[in-house]
């Protein structure tokens, strides 16, 4: 169950970095959706390697091929799984080779080893981060469906790079081609240079830096989410802490929300005239109140860790446990935020995508 | 399944803050385990208002009635599922009646009723903090599990607290008579004095403050936790933030590992000659690799926004779309951090519990 | 997971026969349901041993205590968790105490025994029939559910005892009134005569009696249930042999499809003029096609084999595996038959009442 | 979660009959067993069409690619996902244009629709029996695991077609090589030739027969199953009865039992003066006691009604409402028993590998 993500819209993905294939199965997505390939096709080239000089040259050819779930004469949803796998195209073995036999520092080499008692070496098997393919494939089917049922948008963006912020971004209207503007998908340019050359200073040491995403979804109504153990705020935070590299996850305030106090933090509730709708005139909360939805925007953050895959020497030890010299070779980012834009905004996407769903039972009737 | 967590050890609570009663049933516990009655009231305690000046007087008899589950004959457990009850015991709920007809800025008063339509008004329903005794109850099972079958030691502390911050806590040291030497359970007494201070200033405004807690699990040994969806570090982020007022999390050096470069973040693994065993030299990554545990310290944090109920006047909207002025009155914590140090180690308690048995399905041998 | 059934709907029980008491928790309720406490008291009156010469004469207190997750100003349902909790008050632990060292012939104590290590002898712990109050509960709560919202009718009734078969019912009229007018619940009053000669028959030998049960569903709408593993008949399949003593499971024709050929089994398709709905002309399939309702009658049986508390002696072994000879004394059904209608009937019902719920998310509108 | 099977061992199965192509997902599976294609290839060669006169001429290329989860450097289980894919190879979608336009007698067209809005034509979509490829090549994974960890062997057998019966069949030594003697996969080999005269006879009829298959499963060591929903005997029949054309399920003596008095059916301890260990000198129980196995041989039957394709004129409606005649074309089996032989013995072997495995959890030791 561990590879299984979302209760009534459930994606498994399964795969190792190197070797078939991996992919992923989608059950639970409701019939009648017209199957969105040009977005999965644009948020899997957004988190493709080789787009720029910022992330790896490794070469992955990320097309989806689509087994089962899509109606043949129409190209809308089945209702039943949707089956989507990813040809590893630039495998390279031997590469790995050398790897075979000792732990690299914060991978998952040592780990696995631990648990299974054995380990892919190819590619760093399942812990590669090329398993977010599956992900990213998902996610951009759930948010197309977000989208269409209910107007959802969701937009992340790289806030911090080694430490260099972006200025203030509006949460209201910053969208994906703002974002894109830049090769760091910063949308605040200034910055963007700044983080820029930080990573490329980091690049030319061997080394690798971290930062943060933030990430919005406007447009989600009030009554997602369920109370206790399924809050929004619990749910987003397991999705968002399964991406790799993961260390922090805010949401709303976030860390910042401890140092006011509750007269500050409140956001007080007024009915807008316009729409009639009860609404917020602060939103410190981030759109979640008692893990569920109240309509206002929907705001977190998650901070990713330096890349572990470093170009100098590191000090490790062997299966057999005598000490030994690693050093990396081949194609890595030193940076995986860029990268990881799509993931987030993914990975938020199945949590709404299965609450809007999971919403539809929460009365008698059918709304929610 | 939205009051239900955990896979193995997967426990399901129950009950609105005020009427006939809340609980939890622990679904997974295995047979032949002396029934920790004594952990269960201690941790009880802990978390229970009335302790002292600083959480609420509100008085809550917090004792387990277990009515299933134990070996009526000898007190292990029975392989069968454990209900235990908790009876309000000083339920007012007239107290409440002047709250029908709002919402509360910043409770879950106006989210519950745009998903379900209604809402139990007494006691904030199930959004109430009460709830947690639930949980605490069955982490104290967990951990008490955890100690006998693998010698895991799991201890929280309060670090921070309207930003005054506690000086370094020694986390391979730190233990629960030190944590409960102050009244605000943080193990820096000068910190604590100021901390105290703080929340005292704050109610005295009629206001209240937010903080930082920070757990440790020690003895945790390599091989637990799972690949993507399951990791540790994802499972520990849902269960955290599943607790009521949480809006930040972080593992390991969580933000802070932002700022650092791979070669600082790195942990270099070496041979312990003593034990034998591959340890890291530098615990950056907080026990856990990949997902999975490394036998190191496993250390996080989870923040806490300054609770939603002042005694202040805020502005506010009727059910019926009317503007109005709400003002608390009542009984009600300025800080809750002191007494969610236990709901923390709790949460942990069984996250750590249910891996501990998904662990001995890793291999065809029973290892794990 | 064990003692939790239903994927949206879902309950989960506990309590071993006797010790503090036992209960239901049911997650997924949708809010705005008035609470049926007539209906509920009703099954759970029918399940009750003591309701005539053909029960056992042991006294059960039945009235379930609801401590959360209704309503208390309106009395409907919250969406939050409905906990049902049972007294045990007619608990006589001692007179258990033989049964301590060996185990009971076709009894579940053996095998509770291999799996656990140890076993709670006190009224047969959790294998006991009384376990079904739990469910008869959740499931007079799931049909109120299904009748208020959809119009469906539960109603089973026992077709054969101890080879005694009753004459033709009538699927789509027989009532609970009609199964009601005989001790035995069985609908034919000539068959009944017969049914109830033979138990007394057994009871007079100190022996048990075995025989089967039908139940129809009337007015599922077609398209509830899902392909492959969530087949309708699959999932009724597993509910109904998950009841004690039960042996066998029939759906539609049941076993005697077998002998038909496929032109004799197909149920031809026609519209009705008067509805406009597609019909089928027979309902040999059950009202089930592909694991999907099709609006016709849902008909199914379930066969239960004579209880194993037999008043003779029989050859058995001590814990420690020394040969010995055990007789039963208590209060025990020589057929649990009677009492087994609402269990039948509530198990169908929550099967049923689930798959309502997830019907409404089978497509991108929230038909279903 | 509808196309998930299995809690601890869990497969996920996707695919239409007719497109891209179908495959199945293990997740849970223990690391380090050497996986068993040649095991996985018997078993789907049985499962094929086109294997002789009594089955469908239709090709299919049954051969499973291995994608995800093995070791590349010794072929042993990673631990991770292991996805394997069946392409679709003789795939003629124009052969089913003339079936879009009206529902098939007792076929999935109608319910389909009736749930999703619309259906896939080709092939029946996902109601096709092609999707137990599938679970048939998890399944051999499974009773490799389940043989070699614990030596446990499984063996179904054709019992009866079209009324006419097996003889005795015994249920200890019976194996694979006595059923495949026979083209029915009927041990018996005179009642063999009877059932396939039989079959004979529907063929040129234009008909179908059904009939019912039998399954042993030995060595189950006592212990495995959980008490109320988790009964082996409840996962069993849910299990069976999602094969495709299922009707009927039976466990032990099953209906036979009902017609036997408690006295009769009572299975006896004795401890076995070779082993030590406590067996039943009957087995009416079918190894199963309780929900949980007791060590002895596990006995159960299924019925499969007669298959719904008949080459006859059958009344039906077109999707618009309009009385039509349906006759079908192509390429089916008038008796699906043979094939479905190893279908059953998959469908135990997931069930009693899931339990395998829980068991691993019911103590605090890790026996079970």
């Amino acid at each position: 169950m561990s590879n299984s993500f979302g209760h009534t819209f459930r994606i498994t993905t399964f795969g190792e970095s190197h070797g078939g294939g991996l992919g992923v199965i989608v059950d639970g997505c409701p019939a009648g959706h017209p199957f969105p390939h040009a977005r999965i096709a644009a948020q899997l080239g957004r988190r493709r390697p080789g787009q720029g000089r910022l992330t790896s040259p490794r070469q992955e050819a990320d097309g989806a091929t689509v087994l089962s779930g899509v109606h043949s004469a129409t190209g809308v949803t089945l209702g039943t799984p949707i089956a989507m796998v990813f040809a590893n195209k630039d495998a390279r073995p031997h590469a790995y080779d050398n790897l075979a036999e000792l732990y690299r520092p914060s991978h998952a080499d040592y780990t696995y080893e631990a648990r299974y008692g054995l380990r892919e070496v190819a590619g760093g098997g399942r812990a590669s981060a090329r398993e977010t393919v599956a992900r990213v494939a998902a996610g951009a089917l759930a948010e197309d469906l977000l989208q269409v049922l209910h107007g959802v948008e969701i937009v992340a963006w790289v806030d911090e790079v080694a430490g260099i912020s972006a200025g203030h971004v509006d949460a209201e209207t910053v969208d994906r081609a703002a974002v894109d503007r830049t090769l760091v998908r910063c949308p605040d340019e200034a910055a963007a240079e700044r983080m820029i050359a930080a990573i490329d200073g980091a690049r030319s040491d061997g080394d690798t830096v971290g930062g943060v995403i933030r990430c919005v979804a406007r447009g989600v109504p009030a009554g997602w989410g369920t109370p206790v153990f399924g809050k929004l705020t619990a749910e987003l935070a397991g999705a968002l802490m399964s991406l790799p590299a993961t260390r922090a996850f805010e949401v709303g305030d976030g860390l910042a929300a401890t140092r006011l106090r509750g007269s500050e933090h409140n956001d007080p509730f007024y009915r807008d005239p316009a729409s009639g709708a009860v609404r917020t005139r602060t939103n410190h909360s981030g759109g979640v109140q008692g893990g569920i939805s109240n309509g206002e925007t929907i705001r977190l953050a998650v901070a990713f860790k330096p890349t572990a895959t470093i170009f100098r020497e590191q000090e490790t030890v062997t299966r057999g446990g005598e000490s030994t010299v690693f050093q990396a070779k081949g194609r890595h980012d030193p940076c995986v935020l860029p990268r990881a834009v799509p993931m987030v905004e993914s990975m938020v996407a199945l949590v709404l995508c299965d609450h809007m769903l999971r919403a539809r039972s929460a009365r008698v009737g059918t709304g929610g």
